[in-house]
């Protein structure tokens, strides 16, 4: 446990020494505040989505995250080419699929950038990877949609064999890849009462996986991480206004060693 | 008019209790700032506009918001589809039509919109409720834009016999069904000074509408407890940047209570 | 020096005076930033891509200001229609070429902007301005990015006879129009924090070419007093979230006398 708080810690100082180049193809909803987050985490954001440049963009990111938030045809287009770009090259794949079980367009997509795509790690909450691991397993039927140990039972068995990292966001975070377990027990309640929690995670997790490549330890590391920045925050303000603007100041004032001293990742 | 503001309380209540869904259809400018609004209020914000997935949508929301600000084709098909499906469901469609009046592109969508979808609250300044109402009269040459009193009575004058309420807002809202009329006398000069506050008051009358079938009463009660939210914010800060977080946190801070107390809705 | 500070705060004092309004195409990660900055400043602006209103837009607009920061085909068509139609009437047009040596798709359009439309005034940063001035020029091969020197030797020869204005900003901004040389020595690190900050000096530069024909002028005025915010908005706080909404407030409560005092304005 305490030699994973202190991966978590040497991966923030990682991402702040290299600045990796995270490509978000996301959401309109959320596009400054994660830009933002990226930027104060220590990262370099770009947003860019015409499916001309897709391949030139891909060429130079360090990671790419998918959030299919606010989907339409064209964006569908542009993620394909840019995770077909990525794979190629290896880089990782961060997927978020925002609303995946509430219509079908939104399962639908993010099942087919799971089986088109090399899909690094999978971040959502319970009902939404729910929804992805059954409809790629092809079984429907999603009735379940709140209950975590489900989610985890389902995305644990999902995850065996695929080599993907599976993110179930919550109270406490699950994250698997099959064999490895690992819960995260940071964050604050107040992380739900702002829009772009869930997405600001997932491409905190791009910049980790762009300098750690065990997407397992990385993604956790992320979660710690973000959610110790949120606990932080919290201290500042139990008001959704100013806490979504302390948690962009604790992305830049959260130390390694604070991340080393706080992280709670357990198996 | 204390009955009145006894309502909007309960209204308020209404809202944090049951969390309506509010599926948004909106500009690009303001989604973040609206869905953090919606959260604040204690209401659930969707943001989404995929022609493919409008009519599921349609059918999981509690009401819908059309906003107009940042027009395109496909996204008027969307709010077409959208408002199809909202108007046979009998969910509330508040049309929020940004810049009626400047470019015929605005007038005629908004239009269009009141045509053949059953919207519920329009809700504009003086220039854009008269672009619309006289739009849809057939006579053009708005002249007036910023003649409140023309536009009050051209709203009443239309919202008569079309089951309709209308909302100018201003330094004092107007609101009417035709035969009713209410004023609001909440809100502060600060608001107009930050984007997407008009956007924000809609999604509010949105989430109203969403717990309180009389639409003239819940449009009412929605200002009033937006106004009360600003007026509470300018006084934490008279600066727009801090204006704006503020005003966030007060739609989460304001109580029932405090909406019994200081909501000025007079008839 | 001196008597260039004293331009920039009558042209502040303009802008809040006769509250141009400003025409944003720009992209989705800023339009709300720069749209509340713009009211902080005192313009007025809008926001608006559809091709179907980009004529009235035009007609309606004090100053055009282009963004190409998330691109994609009717975004560009939009561009070139408005820029078109700004041209005709005389309206200053302001480029912001984001990302432009990153990707073909963005040097060839900011490119194609600069062949098509009367641009006022190329913003962007060292490799960006290089991008464009090499790529209108027929050689490539950007291979100094970061050399602030050759962009503005490049800069300085590529404007000289086009009449327009470049500006490359960065910890000093240099401004020419080719005879005319201007750098402004305003402005705090912390503004490369957050996203948009260089999309938000592109639009008060719009701000202040709408009140000021003369361009080199208005563009180092626009930057003087972007910067003097930003100065002002780091005393309020070192972490990017919180600095963020202050330099917003700043835009707003910095006067025309501070900026005579502070404004370093040098040939």
């Amino acid at each position: 446990m305490a030699m994973t708080a202190e991966k978590a810690a040497r991966d923030l100082a990682r991402v702040r020494e290299k600045r990796p180049l995270i490509h978000n193809i996301t959401n309109y909803v959320v596009m400054q505040y994660t830009a933002n987050a990226l930027l104060a985490l220590g990262a370099s954001p770009v947003m860019a989505h015409a499916v001309d440049e897709m391949e030139e963009m891909a060429s130079l990111a360090d990671a790419l995250v998918l959030n299919i938030g606010t989907l339409s045809t064209p964006w569908i287009e542009a993620m394909i080419v840019a995770g077909t770009a990525a794979s190629r090259r290896g880089i990782p794949i961060i997927l978020d699929p925002v609303g995946a079980g509430a219509t079908t367009l939104r399962t639908a997509t993010a099942v087919r950038l799971v089986d088109e795509c090399k899909v690094t790690v999978l971040r959502g909450n319970a009902s939404e990877v729910l929804a992805v691991t059954q409809g790629a397993g092809g079984t429907r039927g999603v009735d379940a949609t709140n209950r975590v140990e489900d989610a985890a039972e389902a995305a644990r068995e999902w995850a065996r064999g695929r080599a993907i990292v599976v993110a179930i966001t919550g109270a406490v975070d699950y994250v698997t890849d099959g064999p490895g377990v690992l819960r995260v027990r940071n964050g604050h309640p107040l992380m739900g009462r702002i829009t772009g929690s869930g997405c600001t995670a997932t491409t905190m997790i791009g910049a980790f996986c762009a300098v750690n490549p065990d997407a397992l330890e990385a993604t956790a590391g992320a979660l710690a991480f973000y959610g110790i920045a949120g606990d932080h925050a919290a201290r500042v303000s139990a008001l959704p206004g100013t806490f979504a603007v302390a948690l962009i100041d604790m992305l830049q004032s959260v130390t390694p060693d604070q991340v080393a001293r706080e992280a709670r990742i357990e198996p």
